[in-house]
């Protein structure tokens, strides 16, 4: 008996999430500017879990119980937050052995939608691993873009179609969906040139009036790490 | 005093559009296949005014009324209407000097949700009076593909990448939109060879089942028609 390649699709923004069949798939959510990222280095730098939370109103209650707390909207620090998403923020120093509650403008927004299935994070730091782990899980998987206020962004399709083109061509995945399409050959024509490629997103003006365009580098090189982060029981834990 | 560049974004699902910034901007509905190629088909034959409607439940109230009606639901023709949405429907013959009511899986709903603002439709084969429309009118674009129920789909998003290129290069519109900047470069990859690209297209696998590919040849040639579909008043005239 012919066993069925498992499916790839690719979903453009925490909105459209609902027009996917998701029975049965893992959600790869990603959010390169900055909470998946973020979560990333947090876990390379040893953090012990994560908690997300969509919703600020949420944080005073993690704060009394002594949780470290990293929180931004619109890219700027909540005053109630121990630090901002920057990745630079989850030294080993300031993380190892702890427990985050981490609330971001878009990422917590994705995973909170998607919480009914299984969710992986991933980000190009950890690209190579999400892609190894996927393979070996054999199942149908959707990646769930979080954009930017529920519209689409460019850094986060260039991840997915990092990792359309490799579970399809190295790990024998198939798709019929027109956004793992499109994003594999939006990768296709970035991947020589990451870095120059994503200068001309909106999302990077937004950062570079932040100042905060200072982890663009880091937050596009590939395989730096070798963690995943998997929700169990509403937390993320390093598989 | 400089006169500031109009402004040109793509949405790419109706579901997305609330999150775009629409005041005082012309919106481009698109549904290459098949809503708005369809009625550019009409108009070329001489149909008089077309009115969309995105509730089937009004179609009675219309065929009462003697209009001719062109409906379809995921691709299949709606039992009370007198034809579906091909454009090989909308000959001379049956639609000159006449009124057509026409309700769509995907077009109609974009129209629907964009009636505040003024509305104009593209299709390939009116690609270059919509550039030149545009650029006359001196206005905020917004793009909105219909997609498919809400998903992203590759044949509108392509349409959109060919205008926001005509619009940046010949007529000095400016864009900060990363779906913009993603459909342009799509558009790069797919223009010299558009039908082939279009193959790959999960849609056009569904309209293949459903024996309706008979039209895609003509959806995805250039220019051959000079109307502009415009909504006045609820329903759509000729420009």
């Amino acid at each position: 008996m012919q066993t069925k390649n498992p499916k790839i699709e690719v979903c453009f923004s925490p909105i459209i999430f609902p027009y996917h069949n998701s029975d049965n798939c893992i959600v790869l959510v990603v959010d390169i500017l900055r909470a998946t990222t973020a979560i990333c280095a947090a876990f390379h730098n040893g953090v012990n879990r994560v908690i997300p939370i969509a919703d600020v109103s949420n944080i005073a209650k993690y704060k009394e119980n002594g949780f470290l707390i990293a929180g931004e909207r619109d890219g700027i620090k909540l005053l109630e937050a121990d630090f901002g998403n920057s990745p630079f923020n989850f030294t080993k120093e300031k993380v190892n052995g702890k427990t985050l509650v981490i609330t971001t403008t878009n990422g917590t927004q994705a995973i909170e939608i998607a919480k009914k299935n299984e969710i992986v994070l991933g980000s190009f730091i950890n690209l190579d691993k999400v892609c190894k782990s996927l393979s070996e899980k054999k199942k149908d998987v959707i990646i769930l873009c979080s954009g930017w206020k529920n519209r689409f962004n460019i850094e986060d399709t260039l991840f997915a179609g990092a990792v359309t083109e490799k579970l399809i061509k190295v790990y024998d995945f198939c798709t019929e969906c027109d956004s793992a399409l499109a994003s594999m050959d939006l990768w296709g024509i970035a991947k020589d040139n990451l870095l120059e490629y994503v200068q001309k997103a909106s999302h990077r003006h937004r950062l570079k009036k932040l100042g905060l365009d200072d982890i663009l580098e880091y937050s596009f090189t590939l395989n730096t790490t070798n963690v995943l982060p998997v929700l169990k029981d509403g937390s993320f834990i390093c598989e």
